[in-house]
């Protein structure tokens, strides 16, 4: 078709789409086209605005590699990830909600063992986090894998780090008891800002935002028969609670990491600084069928 | 803002930009923002496609250098290049009209005078292009710079090119003469694929969508007093005129490209072998006050 104008390019770039034989592929092409023209219509976009965008979006993938997601952070801070998590985690009253993924999660993670210290010198507060795995009917989760992240006493994951020639620290995966319960040493997690040195965290200083996230844990936890499960545990003296950068922070999933005098740990393991301790149950959902 | 959902999440993201003072970009920023989170609460987006969007976003960034910009093809493809161009070019009845500008310019073209061959040997038929560049008033607008840029008789466009060191072919920058008079050499434009050897290849795989544009030769006309011009000239006789994968045809930039035989070119330069020649006027738009 010829000659289309700014309107009927939709309907006609709609058409181009008849041909394809996959339904689900279809219709998000379908919906994300009509999105993108009514966006551009609706705010009348210059061609100096549509070249900006153009050259950021670049600028974001380019800043992608094998430790850093910059669209995984994009997405994030535009409220689409936790809107993602929340379409798709509807869960019965009881569960473990869901939060955000976020970009610094990575596969090179070892495994520990219960009582392990994952931090492995990372720079932060000493603490005791254990808990037990359940199904919403209260019977432990025997052996559940349960994949740990975080950031240092400083804010700056592992991954982030310039100067340790990409080792790992204060993450790793462990299995939970044949009872669910699990128990390993890290350190304090505390506030931070997502990596601002990015395409990204130029769009959060135009935006007069705050690129904070309140201190969290990162846990994901599987086990057959049980849906997957990426959530967070929070501490609930933080600021930055009601304004977290990515909007993942649920009441449910914020805790009191509790601080405790120089003397032992939970597990009999000499302590000779204060620490803190978390103790958290995780609640499965199970796997649709 | 605490345990959003994936509907209240959207007037949280949108009460961020409240302390943005660029008006513009928070006005941008809100329309982006309401309609990426209706996308994905239309489709009811998983997260496993939520991960192979923000995959397929990489990959189009990561394909960019300075010679490539898949995120323009990608816009192109989806109808939003030419929806702008549309938006921000409507002229009065008697200009020429605007299309895409495409992936394919370089600000490293060469300067030709005229009667010059841009072509320099790249693969196709001999052609003659002339023409004069006016205002609305009929009156010619003298010395125009005129940026030019095709792909050759394959349908490839030198900034392809793989075995050529970069060097640069059937492209380049000459000014029309003081009566609005632009001559030059270069060869016939053919139908040509789009590059389909990155991911928005693979989209329009997908999609059972033609990678295909009609043949054309770009132009981009500036001169003082005049809004600049970006456009092409199609060849009437093409099959994918009514299909461009790029939606960029308008009918009156089609245009004969008249086969001649072989005797000499208009301005008496021998030619032993047939050619063609376009003789095509363009009308500028007044600046904008």
């Amino acid at each position: 078709m010829l000659n289309l104008d700014q309107n009927t390019i939709t309907q006609e770039a709609l058409r181009r789409l008849e041909g394809c034989t996959d339904p689900r592929f279809k219709e998000i092409m379908t919906s994300l086209t009509k999105h993108i023209h009514d966006f551009a219509r609706e705010v009348k976009l210059t061609e100096a605005e549509w070249m900006q965008g153009l050259e950021f979006l670049t600028a974001v993938g380019q800043k992608c590699d094998d430790k850093r997601q910059e669209f995984i952070l994009l997405s994030d801070t535009l409220g689409l990830s936790m809107l993602v998590v929340a379409l798709n985690h509807q869960k019965p009253a009881g569960c473990t909600e869901a939060t955000v993924f976020g970009p610094f999660h990575t596969d090179a993670a070892s495994t520990f063992k219960n009582g392990d210290d994952l931090a492995l010198g990372a720079a932060g507060e000493p603490a005791f986090i254990s808990g037990t795995v359940r199904g919403l009917d209260g019977k432990p989760v025997p052996n559940a894998l349960i994949d740990v992240w975080q950031a240092d006493g400083d804010g700056i994951y592992d991954v982030q780090y310039t100067d340790k020639d990409g080792a790992l620290f204060a993450r790793g995966r462990l299995n939970a008891d044949k009872d669910g319960k699990y128990w390993f040493k890290s350190i304090l997690p505390e506030f931070y800002s997502i990596p601002v040195d990015g395409p990204v965290g130029k769009m959060m200083k135009h935006a007069a935002r705050h690129p904070y996230r309140p201190a969290h844990l990162h846990f994901m936890i599987q086990a057959p028969g049980y849906e997957k499960l990426v959530t967070h545990v929070f501490r609930k003296d933080d600021q930055y609670l009601e304004s977290d950068a990515v909007f993942g922070v649920r009441s449910s999933l914020i805790s009191d990491w509790v601080k405790k005098d120089a003397t032992a740990m939970p597990d009999g393991s000499k302590m000779d600084k204060p620490f803190y301790t978390l103790d958290f149950d995780f609640v499965l959902n199970a796997a649709k069928a």
